[in-house]
């Protein structure tokens, strides 16, 4: 960079800044890049706004068209990489590194586009049902619902990955309508800027979804109420210090935190290192000590194996350790970068020395470390550092003391239960590994490390050929563990949006609680349709919308044809004296036959707007049906989803589940079950 | 009480304490009734005996288990319940007060038995899955998993209702494996005493799962760590103070509170005096004024109504009020008690000349106020107060002040988005009532009133017949709100569970998340069974049992013979020409068809161990059957829970799921679901 130019907050709508304050350097030869802006920002401003436009704007829309944007969005970012990439390189990231940044900060996009669309209303009242009866005689029922919460989030971001970690917060909050005041760490704030200019750029954001902080927050979290959200990720430290801001605990502010912790990978005591998952276990290492220079949340720290293993493990790791070439990562050959930073070389050097006090060290700079690259020597490169600690049981500091960047400590342990031992000592992380080929090690271990870390990765063969790492967060899965790490829970799948949604119990009759839902609740008033439902459009179908069949008298004749047809020839349907010592005492007909003779009742036989029933759920069989009984069957118009999809032909569809209750001659019901469907619409 | 007794501390399995401290006085006539203990509790002792035994104990059980020991517990209590009314009566509570506390109690155990049985494995790792593919070649997956955490709760409660709120927190958190230290508030420990002493004599407590604290908790919250938890019930002030315990914060200890709040109830603006929700709102804010004499944290504490209807209001309540005999609750036709000492008197004297100052006070002591039975002038019995608000939309105090006891403010509003703004202002409530005959009125309240509120109850005359009413939070239903309320989640149902265990993800292969979670995860190796898995006994089935079976191919008579039974004549299966223009292009043959010949080709017809199929979960038609397609099926033992039931004949049974995959003549799925079913137990 020739000039250095100054970061500008977005705040309101405005970006601001134009007078320089902090200086930034680039992580690769130390140079001055950016500055920080030094104009105040005004946090009632920006506040106010989010509340008021962010909210409003937000609302206008529903989960699923939220989920729409979130999806242009990323489409619209993923043209773009490439600058994002180069900014990224300032970092010291090499390609690999940044791909988790940007690539993968896009494909949580992608990811919560996608979940969002396949699990969202399309609504702005997510209904947790089902909904329960709670009285005897149907008139009153409960259930819950998630709905936006009316405020706003702060996002607290490090440094590390500055667009991921943006687009990971982002992403759930905004599909639960919540506007977002992104607040990344100063080292790394030019690239979070990029990648918030490329999206306001985009213009498919609602105004006030978005606003920016470089810098400083000063009174920013002071100025929240319980209607708003906190999230952080960082040290465990600025994380203990935000969670006891006055105004947050006094307003019951929700606060979300992902410290990083002290990661362990474990090699069980079956595995040899004639075993396959020996080398998966050290390559897993070694790569999580050098990918991103060890500068992961998720990075393994401690590296617990049987005592009889640790040489050969020692040996291996530190042969894979002197391959890696550490230099600028645009320089050929080069396979780990620098640390962010210069501050960041001066701690995670204090911290080894730390470390290094009382254990062995099996690798460092020592082994021949010459960073490559103009300017290295003034660059914030890092040489991988393994250390070996041979009394792991009673060193209190290899469990507590984190050097963030490439480097790890070796401990041995005598029996599983001593490294399950150890690897509780970091007092809550984030994630761990189990190297194992033994599926019974695996079901005693893992609920154990399960209740310390907050991800859990069994690497084996199988595991191997598809496993996304030790250090991967995926959207589809819980990130955040216990204690140490923050006691935080972001992604997750959807559980992130409901994390950002406030949850409420809703009490009252069923016709209330189907029209507070969106979904039909039983018992509720049901709209007799004068059509046939299933000749129904999407957007003429309502919840509610009702068909109660003819009926039918099922006699010996439909079980026997039916086991003919079917080849179901159980014995409670066709063996008198059997079925007479059974539980119903008398033969009874085929449920499938009662769940297909239902659809005989209620189907409409001629092309309509029902293009396909392509599942079923939740089907009960309530109460048996004998010869001679006589059923029919209720259709209701249950839930209807517009996802705005059109089908391969063009013809546009959405989403309707129907409640079917099949009862008897004395209106007791025999099935229950929700039968899904695409319905075709008008226009 | 003739002898005044020292209350009793459980420590460690021993009762402590015989030196009287502080004094302890009944709310019916400030005479002494106990002393606390003046013995120091060794907190150490406490916190490791809970973590060692408590813990340990727990999980030699498991969560179905822990549920029947519960459901034990609450025959246990719910047989010598008269003795705890009796202690009750103290408390200034009335007969139907006291039926809150001690049968709502009791109820909740019942319910988290029920809960439990119903929803909960016979393991000690709760799968929340279900398992997803994380790669393309199906080597790699990735699931949830809750395990018990292996610390120990610390619930701490309020003096309205000692045996309520120790049992409602007690319930999930040891169905949870979770030792309890229970610290109830000192002005009525002696009833929570009481029902610990139950518990205790009970002996079906595994040791080391419960412990009580009579007086103050000392250095209890610093010796708590990350994998405890700590559950708050009080006012929002002691909340915003435990909350902010540094060792709370360092070790990020779960802290839930449930916070007493500015509750509200809505009159909606269709409701007119002549309607029956006009009466049953009027009748739902007399009884929650009154009942437990306004000591509820869920009490309405605000009255929204529309202008027009403010007098009309107020009359009947004036009306309802000055019927109701406050006194000796052993005296006959008494309705409301005392506050629970004269210390809360005088509070609550204090609050409401506050919340006079600037309002028309409509009933009050001046009514004619005057408290039956023997030295009721000495009790803490307070006058039911109501006030008039012309000008809560500028009045701070009175969505802020809040008198925990029979007090209320009834306030006006203009439309429905005032009335609303007006909720709102409470800042976070536990509980809200809206009073409306009108679906769409619910359908637009509900969901804002849902943000700023833990629950809503929707009052009408079709609700009104099994109305539980506004101030009972249920088992079922979540308890707890936003911002003011103290922003935590309690019951729920199984949530409340969820929330004392740690939920972790887990990645790997199929076979090793089968193996872990205890429930078969598809691709993972299957056990191919020598004898049909439908005739093994419960204890004989293994996880990954499993069948494939011989073929069938459909044809052209299938589906011709399966309308004729079914009835099923859809243009898919029987109209060449319109199935071309379909989305398939031909006649496919019927869903639920190939369900049926599914079941026909797995049957195992003779009587054997399966008793019955009672249901089908997750079916989903995954790709079309043509005519000359062959299909077949794969049956694989999925899960197995063991509630430890007999049938009414006296035979053993579990529940077992079976996962069962219909795939064609290319192997390719075309139906998928879970099968539900019942299987016999060998002895």
């Amino acid at each position: 960079m020739e000039n250095v130019s100054t970061l500008q907050s977005l705040i309101a709508g405005h970006w601001l800044g134009t007078d320089a304050h902090t200086p930034l350097h680039s992580a690769l030869n130390n140079k001055l890049i950016y500055h920080t802006h030094a104009e105040k920002i005004d946090f009632g401003e920006a506040v106010t706004y989010a509340r008021k436009t962010g909210v409003k704007e937000l609302m206008k829309l529903d989960f699923q068209k939220r989920a729409q944007c979130l999806k242009a969005l990323a489409f619209y970012l993923m043209e773009r990489k490439e600058e994002l990439y180069e900014i990224s390189h300032l970092t010291g990231a090499t390609r690999p590194d940044s791909w988790i940044d940007v690539e993968g900060g896009i494909g949580t996009l992608f990811a919560y586009a996608s979940m969002g669309s396949r699990e969202l209303p399309s609504s702005n009242v997510l209904h947790e049902g089902p909904a329960m009866a709670l009285g005897k005689r149907g008139g009153f029922a409960g259930t819950h619902i998630l709905v936006p919460r009316g405020g706003l989030a702060v996002h607290i971001n490090a440094f590390n990955f500055p667009i991921w970690g943006l687009l990971e917060k982002f992403a759930p909050s905004f599909l639960a309508a919540m506007p977002c005041i992104a607040k990344p760490a100063t080292a790394t704030s030019y690239l979070a800027q990029a990648v918030v200019k490329m999206m306001m750029e985009s213009g498919l954001l609602p105004e006030g979804s978005l606003q920016l902080v470089i810098g400083a927050t000063y009174d920013l979290l002071d100025r929240l109420t319980g209607f708003d959200a906190v999230t952080f990720t960082g040290s465990a430290d600025t994380a203990a210090k935000l969670r006891a801001n006055p105004n947050l605990i006094k307003n019951s502010v929700p606060f979300t935190a992902e410290a990083d912790s002290l990661n362990c990978a474990v090699l069980a005591p079956d595995v040899t290192p004639d075993d396959p998952e020996f080398d998966l276990f050290v390559k897993e290492v070694a790569r999580e000590m050098t990918a991103k220079a060890g500068q992961k949340c998720t990075a393994i720290r401690r590296v617990i194996v049987p005592e009889q293993h640790a040489q050969a493990v020692g040996e291996r790791l530190r042969a894979r350790l002197a391959k890696v070439v550490v230099g600028n990562p645009k320089m050929e050959g080069v396979r780990m970068g620098a640390l962010a930073s210069m501050d960041q070389y001066r701690d995670v050097s204090e911290r080894v020395e730390l470390l290094a006090s009382g254990n062995e060290v099996l690798f460092s700079a020592r082994d021949g470390f010459s960073p490559v690259g103009e300017d290295a020597a003034s660059g914030a490169f890092f040489s991988p550092t393994l250390l070996l600690c041979r009394n792991a049981m009673t060193n209190d500091a290899v469990h507590d003391i984190e050097a963030f960047g490439p480097v790890s400590t070796l401990m041995t342990y005598r029996d599983i239960d001593e490294a399950l031992e150890l690897a509780a000592r970091g007092k809550g992380s984030l994630v761990t590994t189990l190297a194992t080929k033994d599926p019974s090690i695996a079901a005693h271990a893992v609920p154990m490390m399960a209740a310390s870390h907050g991800r859990v990765l069994i690497l084996d063969r199988e595991a191997s050929v598809d496993s996304t790492g030790h250090g991967s967060p995926l959207p589809q899965l819980k990130h955040g563990g216990p204690g140490r790490a923050g006691g935080g829970e972001e992604l997750g799948g959807i559980r992130a949006v409901k994390h950002f949604l406030q949850r409420a119990a809703v009490q009252g009759s069923p016709t209330m609680l189907s029209s507070v839902t969106g979904e039909y609740v039983r018992g509720g008033a049901v709209k007799e349709s004068e059509v046939h439902p299933f000749r129904r459009y999407f957007e003429d179908l309502e919840i509610g919308h009702s068909l109660l069949t003819h009926r039918r008298t099922v006699s010996e004749a439909d079980i026997v044809n039916f086991g003919g047809i079917s080849g179901d020839f159980f014995y409670m349907h066709f063996d008198e004296i059997a079925a007479k010592d059974s539980q119903f005492g008398k033969r009874i007909a085929h449920g499938y036959f009662v769940l297909s003779a239902a659809a005989g009742l209620f189907v409409s036989p001629a092309p309509g707007p029902v293009l396909a029933n392509y599942g079923l759920d939740n089907l009960r069989f309530v109460a048996p049906v004998a010869i001679g009984d006589t059923i029919r069957a209720r259709l209701t118009c249950k839930r209807k989803v517009d996802r705005n999809r059109t089908d391969e032909r063009g013809i546009g569809q959405g989403v309707v589940a129907w409640d079917v209750q099949v009862t008897n001659q004395n209106d007791e019901l025999v099935a229950s079950y929700d039968i899904l469907t695409l319905v075709q619409k008008r226009g």
